[in-house]
């Protein structure tokens, strides 16, 4: 079926349940960042695969609103198929919204799938379209009917992550979670976030690639909770389990049900950023307190034992990624290798390692002027055959029972040019420079971001993102709320107060286009230093584990500050991966790769 | 006149205008930072003589409200007087909120005077109050009745600030604010903040003690403006000039009537913040359209013709402190000295200087222990005598026609403690750190302040206030909108934008209660840097003109890079200051001063 037929059967569908225009944008039930196969419907109806764009169909015209990323790919990937690419934050392009609203008028119907998008999402497109005295109204799921072999939602088992990992029980995190309904004055909280639910149940599963959640819902009550989810996912071990937990174990299609028998008036703590329309309208009866969800911040600070925990998945992880180094140093130019053979190599390697679950994301293995592209995927077909001279890039984790890795290494294959040791010696100090960071309690990642990002501006480039994001365990790679930017951004994060236990990303980078990137990454966790006259000062523990590649460095670039830094770095990574090495080869390898400069 | 009977004479006051409480707040009309005496009713009502605080008197009790740094004044000046202390910001202590609240019931009257309250201030009251069926009313003016040897206003005479200092007309700046009227969609704009009245007039006057300013008020129309002021403080010849600005002059009392008299249902754009409730009251009838008031950003951003006039100002002030620095250096230990004696040949050696106006504030000279408190100021009578040994911070600043300056140096005067030294040092690298910030335009002074902040904490300390505010040009030592400040705090400008032309203080310090104080204060201008693929960069020039003493620092503390920066810094100031050194000893001097390190 053509991108043009399928076009035309959900406009026979509009007409038919008398649509004018109807949104399809990229999301799932779960306001999760990374969709199960199921929920690409946008994808299946225009045919662009990028992971960002909301597409809008009208009677007699149709657009894909996206972002600077994916402007060539969609241009190609829409051609022939009627729909008109909107080129978002471009001069001349309108927002959705102005587009929309261009379209409709008195008396128009607006429809959107209200299971896939947030309830603030909605409200914000019902007073818009009010303007024009038009309304928004749910289409429900029509794409059961129209997508013949539309994947099946997902059916991977669900597992119990033990106390031993976790650190708490279940139990003692719903404890948690009624206290903040306490202090929020609400009986009854309902969330749909596939992390937050994993990470406060203590359950894991395999429904989204790289990230180890459950479909599910869950509502926590004063005297109890219960998990929504599809029974077969949960064995009888689980099940009970969770009942001495004091969670019960209901059908994934329930949800609807079981909030609309909430008594009236009760009140319900929801975080409307992230609960769907469909379920916000199945608590209309009830008096709603919207606030962020408490397990966000519940679940950012790591307790002890998953700190523990998760230094000893970045030993592991740096286990892979260093044996990787010594392999693509030793041999790179004496047997064939490409992007996407190091990239299976490296999975391998991380195979090895005990209470491995999978990667954490899409590797990103990129050679040359190819690491100057962020989001740069190799394919096999396409991928660069690596030589013995300039940067290799990788970014790449690991999901273990242990935690969730990310991390980027950026090595030099033989000869670089002195301009990218400049960038490569200019990144390892920002990366130094807040990883040695001291601060006061209160602070935020806007407050910190100047000092990572100050020696790259120093030399008149930035990176276009953020420095640093938070990290899951076990879950997420990419976890809010806390993380490092330099301007504000809606929900980024960057005016979290970072809290001692918090894991951020520590990753500037130079990009120039045509000819190399390079990024350093390293995951901080905070801690808490001394409390005196002046509050409680704060700091972060590096816990990645693999050398940073020496043979790209320029020393005398370097404050003897940030050498000592870099050589106390290198001698734990010494000492934490030398009885991992091998071989005797591997070992004086390690040895020198992270000698004192 | 005890103070006990001139509460008693307020209560009197209050019974017979049927009030149950009234507040007397620490302000003028005109929402300044330093108050005309004839303004200083709260000090006069209650004998606390401290620049921060906030009256309550009720039938039979009264209140002071003030912060931290005044408990052990106010509790020692209000002995007796029946006022009790409430220590803000301590556990126990009710905000001034909850007090008045706890002592109002249905329908008791709040008084207040609202020519000296701003609309926020007067309508958050007012909704409080009405939490418990209480009204807010005004109380109007009843000091020129209580106060019988109450000072005038003050009688200071305007002049023209000439164009060759302003660098534009009033005609012009005038443009620009209907500029901002026309785009907030107003036709009329109103002001009561005498800073800004006297940029945008290119007028100054002496009615503030170290603030240049006229009390005045001002309405700008799309035609015209009118300047509300003692007629008596214009002369014919400025009268004339601000005609040819479309400037018209009339009565300072004539201002509620004119206000009074715009038409009705006209656009009004006003600064509820700062503008009184009396003045608002007055345009009633009108549509006000509340913004921050459009002159405070464009007085921050200072033009070309005022910044090169700020050189020369801080060319001339740095000569001052320059040569004061040398004759402390020579003459300690040898003739006598106190902080007094000190701050009077530092205003003198400023009085010398051509185009001088005023001091910008009270000079700030305190030694050894004394300079560990910020708002320390020496008199007569207790001043600390000087020996050649230990630390002196000097903080002062004064007015000339070509503006404001703001300058903190510490001098060693003779041996001081290794420690010592090394806080010293450490707040050099603060300031030189700030200063040689390169950013992308978009930057706040919240991400910058940790380059400042970063040094003092990594030592374990911290000084408990911003690292910089703006400053103004022959106007308010402190202007907003920006600093640099590491936390939030509402209206304190840290989240400002730095623009090209900004002026803002660099002055970190560290202050050891009981041993010693040190601060180091250049001001930046903000600058544009190159433009590129990335955005436009910016940075800072330092023109505050000293030497930093060199005796006090420990050089192996200090980078490449920061030495490289004072090394540069200190060529700067010898260029600048050695024609201005009056002989040979104080050039060879200044030459040692300012040597290479």
């Amino acid at each position: 079926m053509q991108i043009v037929e399928r076009i035309a059967a959900f406009r026979a569908r509009m007409k038919m349940e008398a649509f004018d225009v109807v949104i399809v944008p990229t999301a799932d039930s779960h306001a999760s960042e990374y969709l199960s196969d199921h929920f690409k419907t946008r994808r299946w109806l225009c045919g662009f695969t990028g992971s960002a764009g909301t597409l809008v169909v009208a009677e007699n015209e149709a657009a894909l609103f996206t972002d600077g990323r994916y402007f060539i790919q969609a241009e190609r990937q829409l051609a022939g198929s009627g729909v008109t690419l909107m080129r978002m934050g471009t001069a001349g392009t309108p927002t959705l919204t102005e587009y929309l609203l261009s379209m409709v008028g008195e008396g128009s119907r607006i429809g959107v799938d209200f299971s896939v998008v947030s309830e603030q999402f909605a409200a914000g497109l019902r007073r818009d379209v009010k303007k024009k005295n038009a309304v928004l109204c749910d289409t429900g799921d029509w794409f059961d009917d129209l997508w013949k072999d539309r994947p099946a939602l997902p059916e991977g088992k669900a597992f119990r992550l033990d106390v031993q990992y976790a650190g708490r029980t279940a139990a003692e995190k719903l404890e948690g979670v009624r206290a903040a309904m306490r202090e929020a004055g609400a009986q009854v909280h309902v969330t749909n976030v596939l992390d937050d639910i994993a990470w406060v149940l203590n359950v894991r599963g395999s429904d989204v690639l790289h990230t180890p959640v459950v479909m599910s819902y869950l509502i926590v009550k004063e005297d109890g909770a219960e998990w929504f989810v599809d029974g077969n996912k949960v064995d009888e071990k689980l099940r009970a389990s969770l009942l001495e937990d004091g969670v019960c174990v209901r059908g994934y299609d329930e949800i609807i049900p079981a909030l609309e028998a909430i008594e009236a008036e009760t009140s319900v703590l929801v975080d409307t950023g992230k609960l769907t329309a469909a379920l916000t309208a199945a608590l209309a009866q009830t008096h709603l307190i919207g606030r962020e969800n408490p397990i966000l911040r519940m679940k950012a600070v790591k307790n002890d034992v998953e700190i523990e925990n998760l230094r000893k998945a970045h030993v592991k992880d740096g286990t892979a990624v260093t044996r990787l180094m010594y392999w693509l140093k030793t041999n790179v130019g004496k047997i064939p290798m490409t992007e996407s053979s190091v990239s299976d190599y490296l999975q391998q390697l991380r195979e090895e390692q005990e209470n491995y679950v999978s990667l954490s994301f899409d590797t990103i293995c990129a050679y040359r002027s190819n690491a100057a592209m962020m989001h740069y995927t190799a394919t096999p077909e396409t991928a660069a055959v690596l030589e013995p001279r300039d940067l290799l890039l990788i970014d790449s984790g690991g999901q273990y029972l242990e935690g969730t890795t990310d991390i980027t290494r950026t090595f030099a294959l033989g000869e670089v040019e002195l301009e990218q040791k400049k960038h490569f010696t200019a990144v390892l100090c920002s990366v130094i420079n807040l990883a040695s960071a001291k601060f006061l309690h209160g602070m935020t990642g806007i407050g910190l971001d100047i000092l990572a990002r100050g020696p790259i501006w120093d030399m008149g480039i930035d990176y276009r993102c953020g420095t640093g994001h938070g990290v899951g365990y076990l879950l997420c790679v990419h976890e809010g709320p806390n993380s490092f930017r330099w301007q504000k951004s809606a929900g980024r994060g960057e005016d979290t107060v970072l809290d001692a236990g918090m894991v951020t990303t520590d990753e500037p980078g130079v990009y120039i286009e045509g000819s190399h990137g390079i990024r350093t990454e390293n995951e901080l966790v905070c801690r808490k230093l001394e409390e005196n006259e002046y509050g409680q000062f704060m700091g972060f523990e590096t816990i990645t584990c693999a050398p940073i590649d020496l043979d790209a460095v320029i020393v005398e670039q370097m404050t003897q500050k940030q050498r000592t830094w870099l050589n106390d770095y290198h001698a734990f990574v010494r000492q934490k991966q030398m009885p991992h090495m091998q071989t005797q080869e591997e070992r004086t390898w390690l040895e020198h790769a992270t000698r004192p400069i």
